[in-house]
């Protein structure tokens, strides 16, 4: 493939990450009517705000630490906590938006947890939740054997991009979800396609377009850590192979 | 990771494949009337099962033809022709599955073309039919000469990926859409979580499982045929590297 440097193609999917959050705050502002923390409809706007951040952008941030150069030489223990923390902010910022959206439904009396949109993202969240702890116990803590995080890391790598990708599908029915959701009446009907459901749309094709960048950069060999096959860091003395 | 031998899963990724064709033709069988070909409910039943097993089992196992042991020794042009025979069976059934959804919105007057389900589905079949032609051009016919053929392949391969990635994520916002549109009457209510709801959430589980398995399936190192790296095969006499 065309040898694209990291650095630059990194600048651009910022762009676009920075691009996906101020679409999806202020489709939520301008023609949702804004947020709140009081159980209101403003409240349930929360929710594709911090899921698009946590989920999708900050999860993205967070996966590609380890294709940044400098991670490459040196300690590898400052970017093991970076792109732990960075998760962990993700995640919490995911656990935020489902608050959100409970405490919604709950001070309406909508049942929750029905949606194919709802499960696949309750999905999500719990796989990233036990993807958290188990690399932090493998990886960080400092008890795990060699032999552990040589079996483990494979596993952590194949659903990091797995995580991402259901993010990114649970995104992607949940706009759709809440579009036709709100765009019945008259000229604002969804099937009328009025500007919030072209915005909206679009929003939706760039949180694809972040997702598939990110596990496209994940996949190229040629932005991988060299010693990415050794199951740890410098804290062991020697790679296994 | 343990290590998994490629046939045993396989025949799993059969069974799930097959199953998910079951449970999408089940859904429009016993609840939402069957199937037709006069622009009514029962030709739009035709979309989700055409584009399920076309968009997702077909394209899955044309994805995978590669990683079959058998194919990793001997001449590869037969199984260039099997992959694109299968990717091409894929692209016709995906193409009646539109024809099914477009008769059927104009036989009611529905505008075509305005859901976040809708675009990405698009873009998802638009993406394919390049892919499919490009392809074709680049492996099957003769006249590509071996730079065009390393340059264009691991894009080839990126795109295989990431169409498949699409599909799953449009199956789901339709699967979605769907319910929002049919379970809205009394105790069928989608909030409800009816016996059809829980079944057609089910369903959209099942083809996340099935493209997250094949996708992890084209990724894994060790069933990747030996020469992955060249760009052609014994149609030119040496690899390039």
């Amino acid at each position: 493939m065309l040898d694209l440097p990291f650095l630059p193609f990194c600048v651009l999917l910022g762009g676009l990450g920075f691009l996906c959050m101020a679409f999806v705050s202020a489709w939520c502002q301008h023609w949702r009517g804004g947020f709140a923390l009081d159980g209101s409809a403003q409240m349930f706007n929360w929710h594709p705000v911090l899921m698009v951040t946590g989920m999708v952008v900050l999860y993205g941030a967070a996966a590609l630490v380890y294709r940044l150069p400098p991670a490459w030489s040196g300690p590898k223990l400052p970017w093991k906590v970076l792109h732990g923390a960075l998760a962990l902010a993700a995640f919490s910022l995911s656990v935020l938006g489902l608050v959100a959206v409970f405490r919604f439904h709950n001070a309406h009396g909508t049942p929750n947890m029905y949606s194919l949109h709802s499960w696949l993202g309750l999905v999500t969240v719990l796989l990233f939740s036990c993807q958290w702890l188990a690399g932090f116990s493998a990886f960080l803590l400092p008890w795990a054997p060699v032999w552990l995080r040589a079996l483990y890391k494979p596993v952590h790598v194949f659903f990091g991009s797995t995580i991402l990708m259901l993010s990114v599908a649970s995104c992607v029915s949940g706009i759709n979800e809440k579009l036709f959701f709100s765009l019945k009446n008259g000229t604002t009907e969804y099937k009328r396609l009025p500007a919030e459901a072209v915005f909206a749309n679009t929003l939706g094709l760039l949180i694809l377009l972040f997702g598939v960048l990110v596990l496209g950069a994940l996949a190229r060999p040629s932005w991988k850590r060299p010693d990415a096959d050794s199951p740890d860091s410098c804290q062991v003395p020697a790679p296994l192979r």
